[in-house]
């Protein structure tokens, strides 16, 4: 699946938040060629030329290359964080927003598997101020998936010895998900999100 | 950590099999740019450079920058197989394989994590005929993990009612280990194999 398929046939719209629509389709190229050949790799020139724009058209909306891969980075942190706060905060017992969060998360990860490539592997190219800026993002959502273990724990629903460690591979196993998923392969965002949900109770010996 | 440190610090002598020691320099340089600026982004005249070489020194070993990246994939996926195959072979229950497989596995993916990022993020960079046969050592990697999952099954020591999927999940946490671990954080590689070994016999369900 492509970048631009990934766009089309997302469910909630990816890049739906970028206008005007020359910022949008410059921006669908990026993901593409950063995916396709690494960030350091690629050329403004390069992401014009495959949006079918001249590099001066491209100025217009993004003013460097590194602009591109922020935009990228933040809208794709900033997606993850809601999906793991709003399970976080939402109704239900802890395993119940642990099944959730697990659920939601993978799926985003398989449907938007060449984004959260980019988005994983390339934040050393990011400037100094905009990698801090994203680093508190992840920092958050770190904070979200450890709110609803340590809920669980005080429930008594579930038994984790090391909160913050467990924390760190649930979002892992979720995250890695972006790495090996392939559309044509044999399971579905959603079976793997099923499979994954199960995986997660049973790492914190969720009472059934 | 550098690709330097990691050879000149890790147990097992990473690199030790390349010989003679122009090869080795010129492997460990490939490793540091690769992992700096893509294997797209680095010229063969960037890793002589960084070795301390002529272009014309490199060419003597190796007659292009495929066949560097194919020397790094092809030994850290030999060595990733041979700790797995040790491990489903070994003496002991299968818990007790198991265990020793994600501490080992989850080990290497930290100590040698820069490398380990070149050999997971640049498979498409490889020639058809080489990415074929990386593809087979993954397929056999697979293959040693599953063996003790449905060992511990047969055996009554697990409950696992998706081999392969848990199989996938296993592997999938411990390579992941490679992106996130960080020489300078807070746990070892030892203590992050400790923890992952038993949220992995948590996610079989094994008998205590």
């Amino acid at each position: 699946m492509s970048a631009a398929d990934e766009m089309t046939h997302g469910a909630d719209k990816p890049w739906g938040e970028v206008s005007p629509e020359a910022a949008r389709k410059l921006l669908v190229a990026a993901v593409e060629a950063f995916a396709e050949r690494g960030y350091h790799a690629t050329t403004t020139r390069d992401i014009a030329g495959r949006a079918g724009m001249s590099p001066a058209a491209l100025y217009i909306h993004y003013k460097t290359k590194e602009e591109l891969l922020h935009r990228i980075s933040r809208i794709g942190h900033d997606r993850a964080l809601e999906i793991l706060e709003a399970a976080a905060e939402g109704p239900g017992s802890a395993a119940e927003r642990l099944d959730g969060a697990v659920r939601r998360f993978v799926r985003w990860h398989a449907e938007r598997h060449t984004t959260a490539r980019v988005v994983q592997y390339e934040l050393d190219a990011l400037s100094d101020e905009h990698r801090t800026e994203i680093v508190e993002l992840r920092r958050r959502t770190d904070a979200a998936v450890r709110r609803i273990l340590n809920d669980g724990v005080k429930a008594g629903e579930f038994d984790v010895p090391d909160v913050p460690g467990t924390t760190l591979a649930v979002l892992s196993l979720c995250i890695d998900v972006a790495r090996w998923f392939n559309a044509q392969g044999r399971r579905t965002p959603d079976e793997v999100g099923e499979l994954y949900a199960g995986l997660v109770l049973r790492m914190v010996a969720a009472q059934k």
